[in-house]
C-alpha cells in the first residue's frame, strides 16, 4: 500500500496485527478513529492502558478480574466443591452465559500445544492441584475444547487428577441442539451412536 | 456478555465500537492485546495517540499528510494541470497503486449525504474551486463510488465546475476487467451498452 503519511502507515501496521484483522479492515478503523473528535480516541486509548495496567487475575481460579479474589471465587452461592476446568476467560463467560452452572471454574490459560510451544508447566496446572490437595473438591469438570489441544489437555490433567479421591467428568460430546443429522461430521455422528445414552437422560 | 471484570468489559465496549467489529470480535482483540508483553501494547496505544495528535491535511490537497503539504503536491514530476477529486485518503491510496495517474488529488472528505447529514458545506468544495480559480487547473476527473451519494456530489461538483473554462471529467464505468457477463448487474450492462466505446480504444 502507499501510504501518504508515515504515522498512518504505523497505526495501520500496530492494527494489522491483531488477529484476524488484515490491512484493509486495518486501514478502515484507523481512518474511522482519525475521524472521532479527540475525547473518543483518548478513552479507546485510556481503556486499554488502563485494563493492561490494573488487570488481575484471581488467585483462586486465575480468571480475569478486577480484584484479588474474582466474583464467582468470592461468591457464598457458588458451590466450591465442584470445579470446572476452562482453557481462558471466554469460556468462563460462555458458561455462565448458559446460567446452568452454579460450581466454581479454574481457568488453565491455553491447552496443551507441543506444536505452538504450550507445555503443561505454561499452564496454571499447580494451581488447580494445590486447591484440590486443599480437600473440599469432589469433582472436576473438565471442560475443553473438542480439538487435538483439548483432548491431549484432558488425557495429561485425567493421568495428574486421577491420583485423588475426586471425580473427573468431561462435558458431553454429540450432535448440537438443533443441529440436523445429515449435516453433522462423521466422527462426531459415529461417536453419538456408540455414546448413546437413555431416552430419559436427554429429556431429564 | 458477563464480564468477570469491569475493566475489561471497558475495553471491550471501546472495541466494540469500531466499525464492523462486533462484541466476540473485540472480546478476542482486547484479549489478544492482554496477552501481549506491555511493550506492545503500548506501542500500538502509541501509535495510535501520536497519529491523532500530530496527523495534518495537506493544505492543497486536504489528503492525510505528515507535513503541511503533502508528497503527491510537493512532487516536480506531478501534473498540476489535473485534479481528481476523491472521497478520501483511501482512494488517493487505490489509484496511486494503479500507477496509472500522474496528476494531483483533492480529497473531499466525504460525499453528500442527506441521510448521514452530510452537506456540500461540510466537504473540501470551497478549496477546490479556489484552486482552479488560481488559474493553472485544465481538468477535473471526479473519481467518485457509483453509488447514490457519488453520483449527487457529482451533480452538486458539476455545476459548480461547469462556470469555468476546464474539462470535467468521470472515471469510466462499465464491466470489470475480467468480469464474466451473465454475473454483471443488469444496470451496469444495460448502461455499459449504452455507453459502448470504439473498440480501438479500450484496446488503448
Amino acid at each position: 500500500m502507499n501510504f501518504s503519511s508515515k504515522l498512518l502507515e504505523n497505526a495501520v501496521e500496530e492494527f494489522g496485527r491483531l488477529p484476524g484483522i488484515g490491512k484493509k479492515t486495518a486501514l478502515r478503523l484507523v481512518l474511522h478513529l482519525l475521524k472521532q473528535p479527540d475525547g473518543e480516541v483518548q478513552r479507546f486509548v485510556q481503556s486499554l492502558t488502563t485494563l493492561k495496567e490494573q488487570i488481575q487475575y484471581c488467585r483462586e481460579c486465575y480468571n480475569i478480574s478486577d480484584e484479588a479474589v474474582c466474583e464467582i471465587c468470592q461468591s457464598v452461592k457458588r458451590d466450591k466443591t465442584t470445579i470446572c476446568v476452562v482453557e481462558d476467560t471466554r469460556d468462563v463467560m460462555a458458561i455462565e452465559n448458559t446460567n446452568q452452572y452454579q460450581g466454581v471454574y479454574h481457568v488453565l490459560g491455553g491447552l496443551i500445544s507441543p506444536m505452538e510451544g504450550v507445555g503443561p508447566s505454561d499452564l496454571k496446572i499447580e494451581g488447580l492441584l494445590e486447591r484440590i490437595r486443599r480437600g473440599d473438591v469432589k469433582e472436576v469438570i473438565l471442560a475443553l475444547s473438542a480439538t487435538m489441544e483439548g483432548d491431549t489437555t484432558i488425557f495429561y490433567l485425567y493421568r495428574k487428577l486421577k491420583e485423588f479421591d475426586i471425580q473427573i467428568t468431561t462435558i458431553a460430546r454429540g450432535i448440537a441442539f438443533g443441529g440436523e443429522l445429515e449435516y453433522v461430521d462423521e466422527i462426531t455422528l459415529g461417536r453419538s451412536i456408540l455414546t448413546r445414552v437413555p431416552y430419559e437422560r436427554n429429556v431429564g
